[in-house]
């Protein structure tokens, strides 16, 4: 699979941009996906959890994916967050994203029965998915949110499957993302969703990353992903260093909400939150302009 | 609010029985709420965890609803589940499911971005819901589902709003339950969902349960109910004791293919899960019949 | 066993005092224990977690136990924390404590290397603890500690043995509580260690319990006790929601600061803590007396 | 501190071997330690977890620190392990570690009342113990074990006292390491204890490790430390790749009993654990053995 989809390298996991009545706004969204294919990231994702697909419909869903498709160039791969807690939902889902032109959809475990689903029901749900999507499916590991772990056994079974891909791991622990890395190396690809490990990640085997800080600061973002495929380990590692604090301010600092700020402040393309999510407080907004001075140089 | 809506005593939160092919199966549904509707439960719960809410979309949630609405008197309560993770999306489903005759809806917290959602963000969310429903709001307090609980302040803040009537507390810890159930006595209405401690709940404070076990055996349930309210609380206890087995193998034991197992057993009503849930197997079902033998003479 | 010791009822697990430089407080502790002997209480836990049992050495224990002794009427049951690491440590503290006069020791799961002790582990130190032990042994459960919880199985096991004659379950989880109360009632003597939910464990099948807030107020506690053995339910539950807010400040709130506060308050036998526990500050002190006071009239 | 003490580089917490009655066997101690002389590694660990350290008494644990420090060479570090639940119980191990010989000491955080112990208290724990201790003294983080994480805020503030060397963190995540890492580059050393992530750790700012792997392995530990250091990544990365089963063999998937095994297959030194522990079963033997074959070619 991965031959005829070049899925390493690093891709940004693009916000939905909403006005201030909490409706969708595709003209923000257009702005931000345009200014992203003027750097070199690799690919988007769309509709993943920094697209606060939560929130959306699914007809809401479908219009940001035929905007988005419209402004990513059709030569780099553009993803799509289609997990639901039905198989047949997430079958749904996939199907339509294809239709709208994703290249390949990211499917995240089904948590809301998850003392009920098993290691073979969870390993049916992502070949059921796999067997019906006419693009290739990537798995989604995202233990902070679910509340539990993919296994190695679980990746394994699901890596054998050929219209299985790869997958994205989120969460800081290298021993778990390397145990993925190390399944079919070269050929089940693992992107990294945590930007403070990105480095050493890269170093334990993962292909590159989905981060949200890539839709920040895309080309320093490459840059690091580059220092490590050269061999420039002390430059990718001095560069985590100056990325980890503003990765986290978007991140696990202030959510979405930080994200879009920062969006807005390097000119636009981030917008509005919807509720229960709120917008920055004023210490966050100066913690955030602070934090990003230095790389507007 | 609880003075017009009689919401104490004891509820079954139905689940959505599905055919083999995954559709909805409304006929099984309707037998299944007849069958109720000739017990004593003070009311039902349409569209909650139990009914794999989860799964279905808004097209299928509204027509489970207008069915059980259609085959259960309205002289007793129907509840809806509403909650979504956007609030604009939880509007939207109380005002439908008021539409179609719910007469009181449970809102479960938002939790997909749950790290981000403070206190104030919830209350926000919560009142902006009671404002918008047509119908009483019930707040639902499920850690287990969630991974988060609601604390004391935010229900009281809760309380607070006319139009917010009560909630259900889904665990077994009768510390904090007994702290809800403190905040406004006879006014603020809490019921357990958790039935291995439906007695304690009742001795604590709870005005009533909404049970996976009521949809089994809803006379038993009502009984326990009925000697706590009578001061029975050695024959309580003793029931409670009978109830707590079955209780659990149609919950944290089997989930909800353990209470459709055991429904069909019964002459009907359960019907198949969707994806990834599955059927019970042998084991399961030769427990769960074991288990119901006791409850049929 | 239970027939020959009496177990049920209300023990006060008491505090060890310190002077201000952390030296062992003997006086103090007579003081304490003296004023609990005319109390109504059932009886006494030295070298408990209340007692700061981590803190001391195994020769500090000793002197401990033994002022307590001699304090404490014989004719009352005096029990001792004997908890250790290791199966050998555990034995030689039960046999100490039987020596210097304990009639039940209560031994806690060993939890440094939880990861690598199973069930069978566990039971087999359990067992070997009950051999050893010229008195009899009571299983301690504290999942908020130890991280993890004994499971039924596991005390039903030990339950079996002779000189296993109960346990101390030290949470808000009724459900598990009953499920331990169920395994031989009458026999196999459950206590909480969870005060604010005395009133519904005693009405779910605890024989007792063994309460921080026992050493505070006594009378009160052992009052709850007995409205449940006389039916009061009603009686019971009102004394519980007064009760709680003041278990809250000495337990969960302030911890054993905030107990040896209160206890000072009423006329000493509290003291100091060791480091790294620190005295509670102003605002705790506070609140501790405003919820001190209405007791005191 | 660093510059006199040479913290870096690979160390081994060595077990502490008993027979078959539980006694201590400190003929084989002194032959474990006797060949890891001949081996290149930094320096050892007595007295750690993987020491059995909470199954010793005091007087056990100054004798098998005298006879490690008799066998181990004096130009090589010597740590102890000296935490303790009590400030005053840990300025005395540490104390009589020095007198000892040890050349630094370890010491984890108290963690029996945790819920009671804040940044203030921990700190102030920390800095009692560095300004009484004789020698340098290491944090010891441990997350899996103490149930909670040090803090960079706390660790920031214990790195400024003059006789706190630097910190041995166990997990995996990486982003708290390099944040550790980050704090002091050069002055504050950071040591991996979790060996499949060496690799990336080091390559992220640890000065070392401290792995009970390399009890077993330690030239292909302190070659894999080589590697980073002379920036051969690749093969580091290769190296840590075989490095990583035999690694969770003796650590998470048969713990102690585990390592002991190894060793003893290795021609001695592990012995007998104490009970709770237990020896491992036929299975891990077989696993183990296959594991440890490669490297003894």
């Amino acid at each position: 699979v991965s031959a005829s989809l070049p899925l390493a390298g690093i891709h940004a996991p693009i916000p939905t941009p909403f006005d201030a009545d909490g409706e969708l706004d595709l003209d923000a969204l257009d702005r931000h996906v345009t200014r992203l294919a003027a750097s070199p990231l690799a690919g988007l994702l769309a509709l993943g959890s920094n697209g606060e697909a939560a929130m959306l419909t699914d007809d809401e869903g479908a219009r940001v994916l035929e905007r988005v498709r419209a402004a990513w160039p059709s030569t780099r791969p553009l993803l799509a967050g289609v997990g639901r807690e039905s198989t047949r939902g997430t079958v749904r889902a996939a199907r339509r994203a294809a239709e709208l032109g994703a290249d390949a959809v990211l499917v995240r475990p089904p948590s809301a029965f998850r003392s009920h689903v098993g290691p073979d029901a969870l390993n049916a749900h992502f070949r059921a998915v796999a067997d019906a999507s006419p693009v290739p499916v990537l798995l989604y590991n995202l233990p902070g949110a679910t509340g539990f772990s993919l296994t190695a056994a679980t990746v394994e079974q699901a890596a054998g499957h050929e219209n299985i891909a790869g997958m994205k791991e989120t969460s800081a622990d290298l021993e778990r993302l390397a145990e993925f890395a190390a399944i079919r190396p070269g050929d089940f690809v693992v992107l990294s969703g945590w930007a403070p490990v990105l480095y050493p990640a890269l170093a334990s085997g993962a292909a590159g990353g989905i981060l949200a800080v890539a839709n920040v600061v895309p080309d320093q973002c490459v840059e690091l992903y580059e220092h490590v495929r050269a061999g420039r380990h002390a430059e990718a590692a001095a560069l985590q260093r100056r990325l980890t604090p503003l990765a986290r301010l978007v991140t696990t600092g202030h959510g979405i909400a930080g994200l879009k700020f920062a969006l807005d402040r390097l000119g636009g393309g981030g917008g509005h939150v919807r509720a229960p999510l709120s917008s920055v407080d004023q210490a966050a907004r100066l913690a955030i302009a602070q934090a990003l001075d230095p790389w507007l140089a």
